[in-house]
């Protein structure tokens, strides 16, 4: 070819990266010039199939181009060897094989990609991009040489330099003590893992494994609640979760919530050691759990993201919680942190696994809320977007493109079946969903682990197993709006008597009411009743909830938001229409509520998954205006003004065009004390 | 004041660096913006007494000013404060309070800068001049703000970066968990300990204290020979040592010397792990002592510098020294280290405590080789320099300005007393300085501990405690060159008979004859002579040094030095004459050869105190010229070559002119065996 003949175009797919290359390059190197995304561990040398290409041939008058049945060169024996060995897809090429000879379309499947997008389940959040910090790298080292004497490692950074431009690699001593022999056993070929995140320090060979390492890289990601703890075994190639699994928190013993747990520390100083242990001790036999579901080598965890609340934070940092637990609520540290794992005592994993915990947003505002802002990114948002994570604390984020704000609301446990009468966790057994019929006032209800409703025929025996043992935070949730709907329950919350609701099933206790939902006593199951208590304590729990929403609707100056978004498992469970007529949420059109599942979760993924979601998290982190409830005036307000069910419906227009609230106002005080007997009749 | 009148003119003395402030400005201040190396750690708050400067006033035609007696403000009540506390030498000030209100001339005594001279006791070796990487720094840290939440730590960080311009610190979780108590218990005010290296590592918070910290920093500088280990405590701020001290090795118990300790591990897989385990144990045990002995609180010890040969290098890292055993002598890691001291098992110190190991130079020239060279620096010598660290190993270094050759040779451990028949390691009795009188052939020695040459009346008194126990390498070297000198010795190394010699001191023993130095015998003490073999094993011995040294003058193309200088404890204690005399170095005018003292050590110190060092250090042994001896086959020739004493006459020109040496010349061959007998009677 002379040199005026033009060079072969090529076009790469799905980016559209297009340019000439020398004739004789490779589709590997032809990428690297064109700056496209394709993936290689072993650098071109044939071994690692990571680099498969589709190209196309015939007519593009799309780009221009006619690709002639030559345009790559011929099947080659690296491959040929490949597609005996392991098999290659039909069509496909190898990229460090198949040589540009001329015009050439060349397809890049996912599978190819370094930074491939992992499909998501949710729509309406930031999509997920792999982008690990830790990534397998090929290298063939050189051989000591006493002319030239340097020590095996810097000959291994040398040719990590040289070979993949990573540079300045530093290790820690446990590495250089198997250094030499893994070179040698690898006859000066190796893969190495290399930790490079966005902080600046150098990168770090956290493994090295002899020939070319195929069995993959794997990272944790921890949801560390205070409740339970959720981990996701991560693949750190593909972002394919490979196996899930949850415990609960062991601290539990040391309190049910967390101030709790404070105030344990604070009555035994030194005490956050033993809530510390505790915790530890479960993120290690969690991760020897998930590594076993997933049949993998432990030593292949290489990395862990942790999302939490600050005071979960800094009980598995070791640090003494006291100062969280009183104004001005000041972590010692707020900033995400980056540490070896052995420092959690994580040790069952790879000696030199990295963690990364996401930031906090302040004192009430952890690391969750954190990671719910990276999944749900509501920065990103044109509509001014209301996102709500229930817990113990409920964190809640509003905002949209130009100001994103957030509060912590001290909601109590109420949500979580937790200070209800017949409440418990979501478990088989607990009421989850409730409906009452208007008319008759005559309730069914789901249970959690049964697929009937209460009143389908076979419900009795679908749920022998499990029983109906209680009402969880869904079930009581729905409870109290079908109550308020049905006329069983008025605006202010109280419940009316037999004889004001015309329903048997509301027992006089004392000088209140309760409804009763299900008798199971006489097979010897559980009673389950909501009392006016139960009312009392979510009514404290939505005008908390609501409170603090609002706050930063008035901070933000706007009296209505677009959407909600409900994060947490609680968010997934939870009606939007029920939370709505119980005053827990502001108005919203009812399609633009819904459910970002386990952002919290999800936000550790992408963290573990991504260094650029780190940059992400921690630069929005930073930009988000905190607005402390404890110290601000009108939250007390609003809290006081949210007592009602809901507080007032003409701040709930959206609902009022779907929901009929009946106008009922029950009087307060004694019922009569044959109430109850009266009803058994019935 | 106008704005038309000129500004104060300052000129600080010894720096020389002058210029015009506004008036006002603090004494300290001025010396930050014209650049003056003038200390504070409470940056000015008038509390540390750092700053301390010494006003002149009066005529200064030579810097053309006149300092009037109100050129600085007056005495203050912060000034006054302190004097009365603790004192303030006549004639200083504070530079935080004392401000400029006219011309001044300003002496920064040497305790007031930072990057003070320490003075050492070797004139020829490199200025070792403070700029240690840990830093105190007193801090007034934000309070927390609810409106405005924020980590503690991040508050503390921005503290440093205001008040300090130290930007982007990091801590260890073990600092956090103390954070929030110190902060409260200094009412916000605290000293951290800031260690930053050259790495490009993020600045590090190494230690918090309440108020003002003002018991010091210290770090230890360690010399971990493979015979004995010493350290010395030094004190960060003003380089001093506060204590020294030393212990055995323990790692002999494993082998005498390295290469038994490597065929320990070969033979015993996994056998490093006692080695390494065992030599650890030593240092923390010896920075105990050493804590003790200066009556410092242990946690004050921030740092640690170690120097070593290779094998020890890799036995303290836990890594299996194997390949240093057999070629091509491949390190696991040449280059500095960096790494927390707890990686050593050092926890007696901060637990926060960096180490630094100074790289090495070859598999065969250790980090104390690079020791030696940053202690000496050869690469600033004009002359063309030798220096020799004489251990189990000699490490050779030859150069000066334009290039640095270095290499190990393998003397063996003959010039530590081993394989001598009545050697010794150099204690307390063991002779070390010999002299033969060359008409009578009588001996006269000094021993270690003793003030008194042997024939001077008092002698046996005064070495009653000690006794003469055996003869140390600096003795067997003094004795066999006065045994050459003597005519006791041939310059093929035979040893004369009684009837050759004239001496009856000449003793038959079997085929060869031995020289009685002492025979103590009757006293219930040791019989000391040097016998044939002990004349070869330091031939040997002499031979592979002496052909390392010509290998890099060869290399160098040189067959001359200007300059030789011994460092090690060994080579502070021979004599220049005596280790000519035996060929041990090549010729060189007698003044010409120095003992740089413990260099190794010395080098050691000057990296624990300055992080310029570290960088010099480094930057120098990446340009040494590395010459491997075990495959440079003219080494093998000047090693044949170097067996006579000196191998020959005509290459010591210099010694010749001061030295005669006898023209004998013995004949081999079985002595009578009633030659013993024989002397007996004499």
């Amino acid at each position: 070819m002379t040199s005026e003949a033009p060079q072969p175009l090529v076009v790469f797919t799905p980016s559209g990266k297009r340019g000439r290359v020398a004739p004789g390059t490779s589709v590997l190197a032809a990428a690297r010039q064109l700056g496209v995304d394709l993936d290689s561990v072993c650098g071109g040398r044939g071994i690692c199939s990571k680099c498969q290409v589709t190209p196309s041939y015939g007519e593009f008058s799309k780009h221009g181009i006619t690709v002639r049945e030559d345009a790559l060169s011929g099947w080659n024996s690296v491959e040929q060897r490949y597609d005996d060995k392991r098999g290659l897809k039909e069509g496909r090429r190898l990229g460090c094989q198949a040589c540009i000879q001329g015009d050439i379309v060349l397809d890049v499947p996912p599978e190819s990609q370094v930074h491939k997008q992992v499909i998501r389940k949710s729509a309406d959040s930031r999509p997920m991009v792999m982008d690990p910090a830790t990534r397998l790298y090929f290298v063939e080292v050189a051989e000591p040489d006493m002319h030239e004497p340097s020590g095996d490692f810097e000959r291994l950074a040398q040719a990590l330099k040289d070979q993949w431009q990573v540079e300045g690699v530093v290790a820690d001593l446990s590495l250089l003590t198997k250094l030499q022999s893994v070179l040698r056993r690898g006859e000066w070929q190796v893969t190495v893992a290399v930790y490079a995140d966005h902080t600046g320090a150098a990168p770090r060979v956290l493994e090295i494994w002899p020939g070319l390492h195929e069995a993959g890289l794997f990272g944790l990601a921890i949801d560390l609640g205070s409740t339970t703890i959720a981990a996701h075994l991560t693949d750190l190639e593909t972002g394919e979760v490979r196996a899930a699994s949850g415990l609960m928190n062991p601290q539990i013993r040391f309190g049910e919530d967390l101030m709790s747990r404070v105030s344990y520390v604070m009555m035994n100083p030194g005490g956050e050691k033993e809530l510390t242990a505790a915790v530890r001790k479960a993120l290690a036999q969690l991760s020897d759990a998930l590594a076993t579901e997933a049949g993998i080598d432990p030593s292949l965890i290489v990395e862990a993201a942790v999302v939490c609340n600050p005071v979960m934070h800094h009980l598995l940092l070791g640090i003494d919680p006291t100062e969280l637990g009183q104004a001005p609520f000041a972590l010692a540290v707020s900033e995400a942190l980056s540490f070896p794992a052995s420092t959690l005592d994580l040790n069952g994993i790879n000696p030199r696994a990295q963690v990364y915990m996401l930031p906090c947003i302040a004192g009430h505002v952890g690391a969750d809320a954190a990671a719910v802002s990276l999944a749900v990114a509501p920065e990103q948002s044109e509509e001014l977007m209301l996102v709500i994570d229930v817990g113990t604390n409920a964190e809640i984020l509003l905002g949209d493109r130009t100001r994103v704000l957030a509060c912590s609301s001290p909601t109590g446990p109420a949500f979580e079946g937790a200070q209800i009468s017949s409440g418990q966790r979501a478990a088989p057994g607990a009421i989850e969903r409730v409906e009452i019929d208007p008319v008759t006032k005559e309730p069914r209800f789901r249970v959690i682990g049964v697929d009937l409703w209460s009143d389908d025929p076979g419900f009795a025996a679908a749920s022998a197993a499990t029983g109906v043992t209680g009402i969880c935070g869904s079930g009581i949730i729905e409870a109290v709006a079908e109550m308020r709907m049905a006329g069983l329950l008025d605006a202010t919350g109280l419940i009316g008597s037999a004889e004001q609701t015309g329903s048997p099933r509301c027992e006089a206790q004392g000088r209140t009411h309760a409804y009763l939902l299900h008798d199971g006593t006489e097979a010897g199951g559980a009673r389950v009743s909501v009392t006016q208590g139960d009312i009392r304590a979510i009514q404290l729990a939505k005008s908390a909830l609501y409170a603090g929403a609002r706050l930063l609707m008035d901070e933000r100056g706007a009296d209505r938001v677009d959407r909600v978004v409900l994060a947490g498992a609680f968010g997934a469970h939870i009606s939007a229409k029920h939370a709505m007529v119980l005053g827990m949420i502001p108005d919203a059109p009812l399609e633009k509520v819904t459910s970002a599942g386990n952002a919290a979760g999800t936000g550790a993924r992408m963290a573990l998954c991504s260094v650029d979601a780190r940059r992400q998290v921690e630069r929005e982190v930073g930009r988000i205006s905190k607005i402390e409830t404890a110290i601000a005036p009108r939250f007390q307000e609003h809290f006081v003004a949210a007592n009602a069910i809901p507080h007032a419906t003409d701040h709930f227009p959206e609902l009022s065009a779907v929901v009929d609230l009946p106008d009922v106002r029950f009087h307060s005080g004694g019922a009569e004390s044959g109430g109850r007997r009266r009803r058994r009749k019935g």
